[in-house]
């Protein structure tokens, strides 16, 4: 009989410096969903994901899945009593968030927080009336209690639109935001709580370019509405979005975040789990499925085998990637790949280095240009220093500390530009280039991936900068005006130079080193960086065609 | 009424790219402990820790807290029948986790398993009879029947030692490592379960430094134990580290790691969670809290704020922080800082700067010791790379990128004493340079604050490397002997240069910068990464010193 013997590696060493840590407390009074997605199970996912310690009151056992609700087994209201009784003894409690609730958990909730008085926990009252779904969920009489012995005890209410009308007892028709102004105000008078939160998801609104959704936030104390206005997803599963976004909402009240934060922090949450969102049910479950509250969650054991005292080898053996068939020429791969080839061409067939190499372009867009130019090469530089420590050996470490050089050199020709062509004086001009949109989501988009990402996407999303400028002059080199000296024509000239070239040939070599060490089964996930990327590249040339000053 | 209208930025942009994610999903079959310490709520935070897809079936609702269980209303066996047949219909489950069963549950579930065939889900069964406290949970009639339905279907078992004992019907004497693996293998034999885990957290082994655990993997189809061998953390909070370790398990196999594997991540996580620990009980419950299932995860509302395109600053407005008192003098405040100055005092009078400064070091330790250091300053390099990236303007960026150079160059130098001094030839020599323990703590530390320190916790992790050495040469520098071209001398010298303490003048005019824009009430963070750090530089030269090759 064999025996081995594996060594736990020691926790995270800076982590551990804040051992015993004080979690804010969130408690949830809801029904449970069994399929996970709604209920309680929602919530303590979402608390969790908002590192809040989560605890649970479960005011009945719903047996349902996105495709039904197919039973409910209420909890007793002693069972109710007694856990609301110890929870709040024994244990802290920052804010409680209430969901699903029968008359029994109302009014053994009522009865705790009186007897609290002052010094009870936060509540923000979600109140379960009705369905993402529309199908009513409460009765007239469970309306009038939650009235009567609830919603004045509220700091929050957070409504959708039909459970609005249910809790003044009239429709209202909607035809523009003032109509949603006017009903958070009539839902507050009429529950007698101070602050309302009505949520839009329901009513998208469409301008010319998008269709969006509002929330409101009526602050009746200081007579004033916030208006969130986010973006509507396309989308069938929104299964447990209301839930989610209460429990996100107390979870930054808790570590207190004001409400106002807390809201618009709890609604980007939201967004970002409906819009990355998740597949787990079965093929005949076609809509209404649930979000993904774990979109920012990273998985234990990957981090723990790349740890520098990580010592259990033998028994989580690293699985050797096999190099994939397209590492031989992975650039020609990527450019001529469905999903990246109409990004790629629109960026290297661009009319803005047309227009530079006619000598054409109107000087204000070109300094606009080679402005954003200098900020992003800031954040390029930066994004080149993260790959620089993630490289896997010292070699890569200094040739990307070696590119760094050169995109210092490089603003330095930028510097020399706007103060020699466009008659800059003051070095604090450099500081104050205000980004605009374009450059704003490029830089983004970079410290997104330099942040999650490994070394092979990072240096992914760093090629298509080096090798679309000098394909997109070798596209437009007919069209380059000769003028020695001419700030158009020494631009045109620097991507074009036999230097540009072989840094172009080492690109490529870097691209095939990058493919052969990837999971061969993920060699997707490349394909959508390098197409995202040329079109950021495109959108990039865009803005500045499009800057009139 | 005033209105002001918020934009919500858009879901981060390379994350976004992983849309409709296939999640692992993962249903436990347990008691809900109201608390959220263990039980369902404990699993799905350990579930949702591991990215993986959580679903529930509730056995019983067990009112408790870490202070007492002071009731248990259980779910009627319709209901969880119910619950396991539309959850296992409608949705997709990789792994089934069990934990606190009824004999009605433990029936249901044996049906259901057997319809379902060679098609069900992999089944981890935490045998939850007897507490961590070592209060009986389940009788004679339950274990009998757990026996007889459920664990010969289980892909592996996790009793604790008294739940073996429960399991194999008497009691074992425990004087040996041998006798818990004959134990785990009666309980295989018992149990008709190929695969068991024994949990040794009850039975820690004192060797002469440390105490640590021992949890015992028998896999009798391969007729081979696996002893994973963890650290033994003094604490009174370990309630509900049984079901956590279970869900981990069950999270990492829906992920398809090996059985092994899976077993050496939730042993790791459990530890870390523990070692961690977090405070959320009222002060009169003084034991058995619950443990912190959230220590990596991230605050959303701390990132949303500073991404690039975030736009709600008139509603999430930064609180600027005021600046410590200690802004001054930060680093005499830190070497004199109790919890730092014993670790700066041991670092700074080392023995192995007197032996050098002396000419005295044995020759080989000198050449380990310089091995190490160049490996070493291949981190340190990186570090700086990433606090460039982290750098608040252009100016902090250059400043690290100049530091980088002044590391290469010392690496330079390095490689010429190992070169010239100690008669290396090949280059790969600096390649395969095998990092020793305090080599590789002291990186492993520097790659965790990289990750997720902000700016300041990094510059100050960097500092004491700076100041130390060219302190510690200022505390010998009697013992310094003249002896032009003698490596010892030379080593010496570079640290006692004025180009270096002018390096150390603006390492102390940083730490100010950096004092004058930490919040306040952390700059205990700070102190704590010092005194940290100092003690990793300490043990580095213990190490050389007590090298013998």
């Amino acid at each position: 009989m064999t025996f081995s013997t594996v060594f736990i590696n020691t926790p995270p060493p800076y982590l551990s410096l804040a051992s015993d840590e004080v979690l804010p407390v969130v408690m949830t009074i809801a029904g449970s969903d069994s399929s996970g997605g709604a209920g309680v199970e929602a919530d303590i996912k979402t608390i969790s994901a908002h590192r809040c310690y989560a605890m649970s009151c479960i005011t009945a056992l719903t047996i349902q899945t996105p495709a039904n609700v197919y039973g409910v087994h209420t909890t007793p209201k002693d069972v109710v009593s007694q856990i609301l009784d110890v929870n709040l003894n024994d244990m802290k409690c920052n804010v409680i968030k209430t969901g699903m609730l029968t008359e029994d958990a109302i009014q053994a909730l009522s009865k705790k927080l009186k007897e609290l008085g002052a010094n009870r926990p936060k509540l923000v009252v979600d109140p379960v009336l009705v369905a993402t779904s529309g199908a009513p969920l409460a009765d007239e009489k469970l309306v009038k209690l939650m009235k009567e012995e609830l919603t004045h005890l509220a700091d929050l209410l957070t409504p959708n639109i039909p459970e609005c009308y249910k809790l003044i007892g009239h429709k209202v028709e909607l035809k523009s935001l003032q109509d949603i102004l006017d009903l958070a105000k009539e839902v507050s008078e009429s529950t007698n709580c101070p602050n309302i939160l009505v949520k839009g998801g329901h009513a998208p609104w469409n301008n010319e370019s998008s269709s969006f959704i509002t929330d409101v936030l009526y602050l009746a104390n200081e007579q004033k509405f916030i208006v969130y206005k986010g973006h509507y997803i396309k989308t069938n599963n929104t299964h447990g979005t209301g839930c989610t976004l209460a429990s996100a909402i107390a979870s930054n009240l808790a570590r207190d975040y004001s409400l106002p934060q807390s809201i618009y922090g709890a609604v980007e949450y939201v967004q970002n789990a409906v819009t990355i969102g998740c597949t787990v049910t079965k093929k005949h479950v076609t809509s209404n499925g649930p979000i993904n509250h774990l979109y920012a969650v990273e998985i234990p054991l990957e981090k723990m085998v790349c740890d520098e005292c990580f010592d259990a080898h033998e028994v989580v053996n690293h699985i050797p990637n096999e190099p994939s068939p397209v590492a031989n020429d992975f650039f020609t791969y990527l450019i001529t790949h469905p999903a990246v080839a109409p990004h790629w061409n629109s960026y290297v067939n661009h009319d803005f280095v047309k227009q530079v190499a006619q000598g054409t372009i109107a000087p204000k867009k070109f300094q606009f240009f080679i402005e954003q130019d200098y900020s992003y090469l800031v954040d390029y530089g930066k994004v080149y220093c993260i790959a620089a420590s993630k490289a896997p050996n010292l070699d890569e470490v200094e040739k990307a500390l070696a590119i760094v050089g050169n995109i210092r050199r490089e603003m330095g020709e930028h510097e020399n530009r706007l103060k020699e062509v466009f008659g800059v004086k003051d070095n604090s001009y450099f500081e104050n280039i205000q980004k605009g949109p374009a450059l704003k989501n490029y830089s983004r988009y970079f410290s997104d991936v330099a942040k999650r990402g490994n070394w092979q996407d990072l240096v992914t999303s760093l090629s298509p900068c080096l090798m679309g400028y000098g394909q997109a002059l070798i596209n437009h080199k007919d069209y380059v005006v000769k003028n020695e000296g001419n700030v158009y024509y020494e631009w045109c000239q620097v991507y074009s130079s036999t230097w540009y070239h072989e840094g172009m040939e080492k690109g490529k070599q870097l691209l095939n080193q990058i493919a052969s060490t990837y999971p061969k089964e993920n060699i997707e996930v490349l394909v959508n960086i390098y197409a995202q990327v040329c079109e950021l590249e495109t959108k990039f040339w865009d803005a500045a065609l499009e800057f009139e000053g």
